[in-house]
């Protein structure tokens, strides 16, 4: 199997649900704002993987596409709304879209991705108790979202997180929606409530370890490369994985949350980090994440699908940005 | 019947809706700022058009109350992010929320309100084709809300805003949630697809007419019992009925649009748009939309809930704040 044809295949479908099921309409500078950011490209990891979990038990990935796009767009919008509240003011390479609409258009062009996204889930025509099920699935976990965006901002003013905090906090914001996504593929595909609650914890356990990976990345990538400031977490003082065990260990970082630094300085945080051991232990529990989720997968029967969600997750994490 | 017995009754029932359905859980602070709104009060009417309408056709008001307490939170979380959006301080006579907790804050609490709407409703155990139908409708609302906060904004830097244009806008803003709110209740009450249809229209009708008495009340009503600033649409340049009529008539109005003005001034804008006939307009136009929504009950059989939704729609209709 060709992983990467794979997700361009999935991609290339999410495409033309985002076309199908966000149409730019009236007022039309409005959907224009919403379609900004999923026309902008991203790597739809999330509905792949809502795809690839209902093949694996046995379903048709067609049928799940606004499913799909409902988790695509959740995601979207979480983006958004997180950059008006973090002030990040790139995304994806580009403005983020508060630069272009202004605050009052990112809220609103958010909230809409966010309605739009239950309008087309719950207009799918699939069984009703499943349909529910994904509902309260997807709403739970955007409450989660909220609750981790809240720590995260939280987390900016208190000097005592520990790592259990923070692995509560990505785990609520990043990682539930991998896990509902998987979730919902299982759900919408019919499998049984032991193959689906697996899938769950899949998503949950391999999202942890993508944040994980993340904060790494944040450091090491190259800005045009990134989309966005390299090392940002550090200069704004995230308690991310890595800042923790370095704090912890007694490590000075001169440019932690002071706002801006230089190439070089950042170069010289990034080498402190790398011999504290603070970034070897974050690739360490990033990959033993994985692992750990990839085992979850044993439930399910050997398949095209099953490999992908096997390999996708890998592909997670050897890639550089 | 006492009318406002009635009110009070179903509105104890949404306060402890909301304690039952929204607590203050972890993380603590955020759940705190998602019911500093709602336990500020207000009318309770959204959810009291629901349940009246649940007993209208023959439901039980008790059994809808999750629904009730979802449409009460969508429209709390409304407010929230149209305060930001208008940079409006004061809501309810309080500080508003991003005044409390920031724009970050009043952000995320909003959007906590928004998934726990979605949470609390498709947690519902009832008839799952009728909950799907709710949660269609809800989701549907939210989009339009969207959209016509979006309009609201946009009429700001326009100076050819139509009144039809601006009634697509109240329409959509504030309506289509009454109309949500009525339907919801016959839905989950068990109704005919005439009455449910029917229902909607009523609520959204009334919504009409009460948001052009509200834009009334914004300009008649002391601050004091108003709870925000007095004439504040008009300074801000809102493109309300009123404003629209005067535009059209060649009425000339000094603070209009100019971002703050003296009592004296808005007093005497006040007499301008009684004379000019423009106010007197608006509050016709009110009354017509109150007589075509209560016109749409004459589906249902009479009944005690029946003349309740009648009755507070006269009873809003003749408020003064």
């Amino acid at each position: 199997m060709d992983l990467f044809a794979e997700i361009e295949k999935k991609s290339k479908l999410v495409d033309e649900g985002i076309e199908t099921y966000l149409p730019v309409t009236h007022p039309e500078e409005l959907y224009k704002a919403t379609r900004y950011l999923p026309d902008a490209g991203g790597k739809r990891l999330r509905p792949s993987v809502l795809m690839f979990a209902a093949e694996a038990v046995g379903g048709d990935s067609k049928s799940v596409i606004p499913a799909a796009v409902a988790v695509e767009l959740v995601h979207n919008f979480t983006l958004i709304h997180d950059d008006i509240m973090d002030s990040d003011d790139i995304r994806r390479g580009m403005p983020a879209l508060h630069v272009k609409w202004g605050d009052a258009g990112a809220i609103l062009a958010g909230d809409t991705l966010y309605s739009r996204a239950f309008e087309i889930l719950s207009g799918m025509d699939v069984d009703k108790e499943r349909l529910i099920k994904c509902i309260q699935l997807l709403s739970r976990t955007c409450t989660e979202i909220c609750e981790g965006q809240w720590l995260d901002i939280e987390f900016e003013d208190r000097d005592d997180v520990t790592e259990d905090e923070y692995l509560e906090m990505i785990t609520k914001k990043t990682s539930v929606l991998y896990g509902a996504a998987a979730k919902m593929g299982g759900l919408l595909g019919g499998a049984s409530e032991e193959v689906t609650s697996a899938l769950y914890d899949f998503g949950l356990l391999i999202g942890v370890s993508f944040q994980i990976h993340d904060d790494v990345l944040d450091l090491i990538t190259p800005e045009d490369v990134l989309g966005k400031v390299r090392g940002s977490d550090l200069m704004e003082g995230k308690k991310t994985l890595i800042a923790i065990h370095a704090l912890n260990n007694g490590v000075k970082l001169d440019i932690f949350g002071k706002g801006n630094a230089t190439k070089e300085q950042i170069d010289k945080a990034v080498s402190v980090l790398e011999e504290s051991g603070s970034l070897p232990y974050a690739r360490n529990l990033a990959e033993s994440y994985l692992k750990e989720g990839k085992d979850r997968l044993n439930v399910l029967e050997d398949s095209e699908a099953k490999q992908a969600l096997l390999e996708i997750t890998d592909y997670m994490l050897s890639r550089k940005y």
